[in-house]
């Protein structure tokens, strides 16, 4: 028998129209369909193929253990974490060793900070692998937001708000044009960075970027600091647009 | 009469396969198509599209003027390529006034490094617009070369190899995770500052990326410093991966 394919499937930002076309023929010819998931909560990435998926396809949710009793940079944390990618990976290629063709699907871009890397790292040096690139969730915030980001010989950096506040300052300076992700509890502090760099008068939060709900405002508009975890700030770039740097 | 209305369409890095299914529909319900060329060059995104073009479709060339004789820093060089994108507006804007929806096509996202952008800052203030979130170029260099680019709380950075060697070489030192772009007689320098700041033995040069033809290889196995102006440079990040860094 022939051992079987991973392909990690990148399915977009969130609206099911931004799925491409090769998402969809792969995803009508994938034996096992594969998702990761928090226990109880409805998937993302599952949601957006739901109206394309092949009748009585094998599907896998691949349920992340409950770890909120462990601080996140602790060495338990991580075993824990890596403990559930190794047994994740082991499930899903008990399906490639039965000769299956598995598809992973994930929001965004396969390569691009997503859970199915975990996989595919695991599970390359044994199978062979393809990937079905994506749009990504920022490209589908700036878009929302209908903002050029980045044009010409820019410098663009993605950012995680967890940084601490010197280098997010010196980070937002060096910078062009910026994405900062993983906002929720650090807004406070993100919006000092962006004052002590300058950049507060050009930054866009936005919240839902890639679903119906998307809000978009000036930062310095936002009268609360409230934010969920996935929301951005865009710090556009392209200073010398005509019309003037926003 | 009502004004038309502008859409920024991405069409992907180049495979016609990774056009999304809005990208589709909204080239089915454009009245005119539009796209930027050099003169006597076929346009790739033009190419990507080409089996889905409606029969009749109006179609728009916006061609670059020739400024090979201008150097890219003179304010020449500037005047005349500011003067192409007011007369390419204006021809857009006629089609806009007469109501119609005019589809710009562009490779990769819209508003992420792309020409479309700069009829986006001059028609945006006068005209509904709509833009349809692409694959990224890069997304499809790192996905022809399997390469997991960013993860966890990386730091991501986009560079042109235009900058000077050593804010190249600083710029390399900072990021966890780079891809540097227009590469082209750029890449002896560039050589040099992924060596200074210890990045040449993980960084990937990839050619074509997108296309049929890619070409992927580690650096420091490519024997010669010849690049097409469009290769790029990926330095993956995610140094802690299972089975460790590159």
């Amino acid at each position: 028998m022939t051992a079987g394919k991973l392909i990690g499937i990148g399915v977009g930002p969130g609206d099911p129209e931004l799925l491409t076309l090769k998402a969809m023929r792969r995803l009508g010819q994938a034996d096992v369909i594969a998702h990761f998931a928090k226990e109880g909560a409805a998937s993302h990435s599952r949601a957006i193929v739901a109206a394309h998926l092949r009748d009585g396809v094998t599907e896998m949710a691949l349920c992340y253990p409950v770890t909120t009793e462990l601080p996140k940079c602790s060495s338990a944390y991580r075993k824990a974490i890596e403990a559930f990618f190794d047994s994740a990976a082991a499930k899903v290629a008990k399906h490639l060793e039965a000769g299956c063709l598995v598809a992973v699907i994930c929001e965004g871009d396969p390569l691009f900070y997503s859970s199915y890397m975990h996989l595919h790292v695991r599970l390359a040096p044994r199978f062979a692998t393809e990937i079905v690139a994506g749009v990504t969730g920022m490209s589908g915030c700036w878009s929302a937001a209908s903002m050029p980001i980045a044009q010409g010989d820019d410098v663009f950096t993605v950012l995680p708000a967890t940084l601490p506040e010197d280098e997010l300052t010196r980070r937002l300076s060096e910078a062009d044009a910026a994405v900062v992700m993983k906002v929720g509890r650090h807004l406070p502090k993100l919006r000092r960075a962006l004052g002590s760099s300058g950049r507060l008068p050009r930054a866009l939060y936005v919240e839902h970027g890639t679903m119906a709900g998307a809000k978009v405002m000036p930062l310095s508009a936002k009268p609360d600091d409230e934010a969920p975890y996935f929301a951005v700030v865009l710090v556009p770039g392209w200073e010398n647009r005509p019309g003037g740097a926003l």
